[in-house]
């Protein structure tokens, strides 16, 4: 198989990686550049201990072997190095706005006009570190879920400013590189993800708050009852099969809904007693010094999913 | 494997066609009742034809096979058969205030003191229908989520009056038969299932109906990203992995968390236009003469996914 373009990752850490793995899988040559040089070399290495690792284990993602992912992708020493050639950009640099804003500038100066300009974070809109720039209709946010090797969702965020020829460039990208994309055509906080997860949160909250039912409890409603569902259908899917068709749902529901929404009362801080409960219930379940062991097991529980998924997504 | 004890199901459709199959599964004898006697003779033919296809398909719940689980249920002809010496009454009659009133005081008249009476509703506090009577500290809503055979949890929902004694006696029941009871102290409207789907379809709304994303992609953020974590993890799990545990998280997001909060403005009715634009797109998807074989490969994934939950459960 022939390689594809190139592709260059600002930011060597664990996004940055798995940045590269996907894109690797897909073909693509890919650079990684880091302002601390000896990072480079160590998420180089830690790559392909874990490309090794999922090709023994059968989960390495794409047709070529791991041998040949590895060689694809290779450590830049400047920015100008990293960007030479390459067709789209993902910085993955720490949740700083203004490490966003210094990177993005830098980026502006030297990429050529057709660059694809993404970056992975999970809560600048951006326009905050685009609107000033001369290729400011090339920038998009790329926002990924943890763990993105496992979890194809992409949020592709739009600032004013960009223009649909790169977002249509971006979708196929991320398409042909097997994640799964969506468009956010308009700047929001939290982006669509992180809104929903809010949501259910300060619900989850205020419902253990007024002593209604157990931080276990409460996660169990997720993990062993509405979380099933909603690992394969989205809420607007669940809700169709739940009636007899969406309209059906809302001429049964739409009232009742609100009713119940409207009873639900204002958001809350999470602070305080409540919130001191929910850390210690957490803490019980899961101390700190083993939140990597979960991890891992989440990790394979996912692994095993998104076999599922596959195998089932003839339809 | 001896048999336990006696339960019996009132109304014989699909909610009490599962609990029927889920109980028989850990070896309870089950009677099912229904006001239309002929209705029970096919819920009887229909549970055989399941339990035997589950059973081919190597699908089958318990330790008992399918023959045996078929002889554990069998009809009734009167309320005061179905009782008759059973230990726990699980009501599954439609969804109709009025009807749910009737049958618990029927039930009320003729049952012994100990009897736990559960109704499968998913929308009526358990007061409504329990307050007058005589028995209301033995009645609790055990909510099953569909599909109950492959999704384990269950709302215990009490009422004011309902004992701890009984409320321990159901959820002892619902963990011997496999499922994942989880106890909500108080009535809250829409219980918490409810709540939760609620103010996920709400929000998703309003990012639909202000242009945000499309009604496509708002199902994707969740099938392809937030809900295959929720297929193992809850909520509050999710963000104590996500951080270094939950403090740290309270710690980094709470205030962002509120700001995006209440950046979202007021609950919205689901009518007009953007409900029809989302009735559309569901209906594009999946017309509604396809629901049927889209809720059977719905439960396809759910039996793997439940797999693969049973799998990996050790820790």
């Amino acid at each position: 198989m022939e390689t594809k373009g190139k592709i260059a990752i600002i930011g060597s850490g664990l996004i940055g990686q798995s940045w590269a793995m996907i894109f690797a899988s897909a073909s693509y040559r890919v650079q990684l550049f880091d302002v601390v040089q000896e990072n480079v070399k160590k998420a180089l290495e830690t790559i392909e201990a874990k490309l090794n690792d999922l090709s023994s284990k059968k989960l390495l993602r794409g047709n070529i072997p791991a041998a040949k992912q590895i060689s694809l992708i290779t450590g830049a020493s400047s920015l100008s190095e990293v960007v030479e050639g390459a067709f789209y950009v993902q910085e993955c640099v720490f949740e700083r706005l203004d490490l966003k804003v210094k990177v993005f500038a830098d980026l502006d100066a030297i990429v050529s006009p057709s660059t694809i300009l993404a970056s992975s974070t999970s809560c600048f809109p951006p326009s905050k570190f685009s609107s000033e720039l001369k290729n400011r209709s090339n920038v998009l946010v790329a926002h990924p879920v943890n763990p993105p090797y496992f979890v194809p969702l992409i949020e592709l965020v739009k600032s004013p400013y960009t223009s649909d020829e790169i977002t249509d460039k971006a979708r196929a990208l991320m398409i042909d590189v097997g994640q799964k994309p969506v468009v956010l055509n308009k700047e929001v906080q939290g982006f669509a993800v992180n809104r929903i997860q809010y949501v259910i949160l300060m619900e989850c909250y205020r419902l253990i708050a007024d002593g209604v039912i157990s931080v276990e409890d409460i996660d169990a409603v997720m993990s062993e009852g509405l979380g099933m569902r909603y690992a394969f259908i989205g809420p607007w899917e669940t809700a169709h099969l739940n009636a007899n068709g969406m309209q059906d749902y809302f001429d049964k529901y739409a009232d009742g809904i609100l009713r119940v929404l409207d009873d639900m009362g204002p958001n809350r801080k999470f602070e305080g007693e409540t919130a001191k409960k929910i850390a210690d219930q957490l803490t019980k379940k899961i101390p700190l010094d083993k939140l990597r062991d979960r991890i891992k097991w989440r990790d394979e529980n996912l692994i095993a999913l998104s076999q599922v998924k596959r195998r089932n997504s003839s339809q």
